[in-house]
């Protein structure tokens, strides 16, 4: 049993890693400014501290005494950082920097941090390792997750501080608060006989359950010993945009329902049209995701056209 | 003939890049807070701003009607860098951002940026590509040119800023502010008896005249047309430590001069000891450096003996 502080524990990946590392009776406290994150997400029996990361002192105290940090939060919607140039500099890049400095003020040794695949820019249609490159992000929040990324590993080196640094493919699940799944479902509640889906719906993209990302997680964080421990986390194969409008449909247990494509081959401006992951580093050490993107998206859009049907806001 | 701003224009590589872009007939304003460069290695000619490019106000100031920005301006003292944990990050990272924001907001579309071999981290010993990954550099320093060549890398694919990214190897001449010629000429020039080494004297990297850095920038500004143009700036092979002592030592007339080392690989804490550079994609559209490395290391050596013999500072 260690204690751990959870960045964004009261957002989607968030609430289901601090589910977990309760579950299995570690001591969890909480750090999310609810911005995105739902108070109500954090069980009682994790510490819950509202506060902004770009307030080092606020979380220099939170780091204090705790034996990992991982960290999670950002601003998770790509295309708000496309409109507010500077947001994802300072939700991510910035209190990244915050997080790390907190630690390295605090003694604070290790980090495990939630990266993208985005940091890998538009890419020839191959299946990304981690050693891809060159790294030329399209989104402000792919360019501002490889500054961050840049930014711990010159920590490890400097400080000493370890750390496990995974690049997410999609994560779906129950508590999205974006993405397509989430975004279909309130259309679809809104109005069931229509539903218009960004660009041409090619897009294709690896989907993992938030399950998975959190296990796979505390897989490589047990198993992989190195300063600096980077693994994409990932399924292979992926699911089309035009696939996931179908599942949500179907799982709304709809039919007849108009699907309009907004055309292009992007759903937005720093949209990665086609992404594959390359899973392989992480398997070597023996982990594989249970759900493949397909099976992940159908669980996810069960959860979620769930939790929309039930939610007055949504 | 075309207006440019030069960003760290009185710095060292700044210099160098100005006297040239005037020379060829430019209009060139310089934009420098003078905490590393002099005024006096701003020419009459150029327009001068002192100022720091963490007023944005300031910058979009200096960027209004510029046809081209050269954004020189950084911390180049790795080793400052790691007692300061957060001078990278601002004079690096949050510098760019401003410049990136400054000419979003004015409609100045060309960017040249000088980036460093320090974002390849410690690699094999290889001549390393510009598609070699993964990044995970090991100085702030490193960490901050990453970090601002994925900020540029965004800002080309969203606001149409198109950008020129040179991964510069270690820069030596004239107007050097640090680095290890200058720090031995120094030294000599305190005590001619003796000089001490950081490291073993085995780490071994490529050096460049700035001269021709500059030669080398601007053919890749007139010759490539990408949106994001990113090129190892180097030459092939490398000199050692050991290499250059020698040759400073010759440079400064001197002999029987006590070399000692103060051991370990590296010089310092995020110094990278070996690095070679592959200047192929480059040398695809053309251009070679005219110096090899230790030709460099001489020309170099002779030119900031001389400067540091003259100064009443130094």
């Amino acid at each position: 049993m260690s204690r751990c502080l959870v960045t964004g524990g009261a957002g989607f990946i968030g609430s289901h890693l601090v589910a977990r590392l309760l579950a299995e009776g570690h001591s969890v406290a909480v750090f999310d400014d609810l911005s995105l994150g739902r108070r109500e997400h954090v069980p009682a029996a994790a510490r819950f501290t509202q506060a902004d990361l770009l307030d080092l002192e606020a979380v220099e105290k939170a780091v204090d005494g705790q034996d990992a940090v991982f960290h999670l939060a950002a601003n998770s919607d790509i295309d708000f950082g496309r409109r507010q140039s500077d947001r994802d500099l300072r939700q991510g890049t910035l209190a990244t920097y915050n997080v790390l400095e907190a630690m390295r003020r605090r003694g604070v040794k290790k980090l495990v941090f939630a990266s993208t695949s985005a940091v890998y820019g538009e890419t020839p249609a191959i299946a990304l390792r981690e050693d891809y490159g060159p790294l030329l992000p399209i989104s402000l929040y792919g360019a501002s997750k490889l500054a961050c990324e840049g930014l711990i590993s010159a920590f490890a080196h400097n400080y000493g501080v370890q750390a496990w640094i995974y690049r997410f493919a999609n994560v779906v699940g129950a508590n999205a608060t974006h993405g397509a799944i989430f975004d279909f479902a309130r259309k679809l509640k809104k109005d069931p006989k229509r539903l218009e889906v960004l660009g041409d719906g090619t897009q294709s993209k690896p989907y993992l359950l938030a399950s998975d990302v959190v296990d796979g997680m505390l897989f490589g964080f047990s198993h992989a010993g190195d300063a600096v421990n980077l693994f994409n986390l990932a399924c292979e194969g992926g699911t089309s945009v035009a696939e996931i409008a179908r599942i949500v449909v179907e799982e709304a247990g709809l039919s007849g329902v108009a699907v309009s494509y907004s055309g292009g081959k992007r759903g937005w401006v720093g949209d990665v049209p086609f992404v594959r992951m390359d899973p392989a580093k992480l398997a070597a050490l023996g982990w594989k995701a249970r759900h493949d993107s397909t099976e992940a998206v159908r669980l996810a859009a069960r959860a979620v056209v769930a939790q929309v049907a039930q939610s007055a806001s949504l």
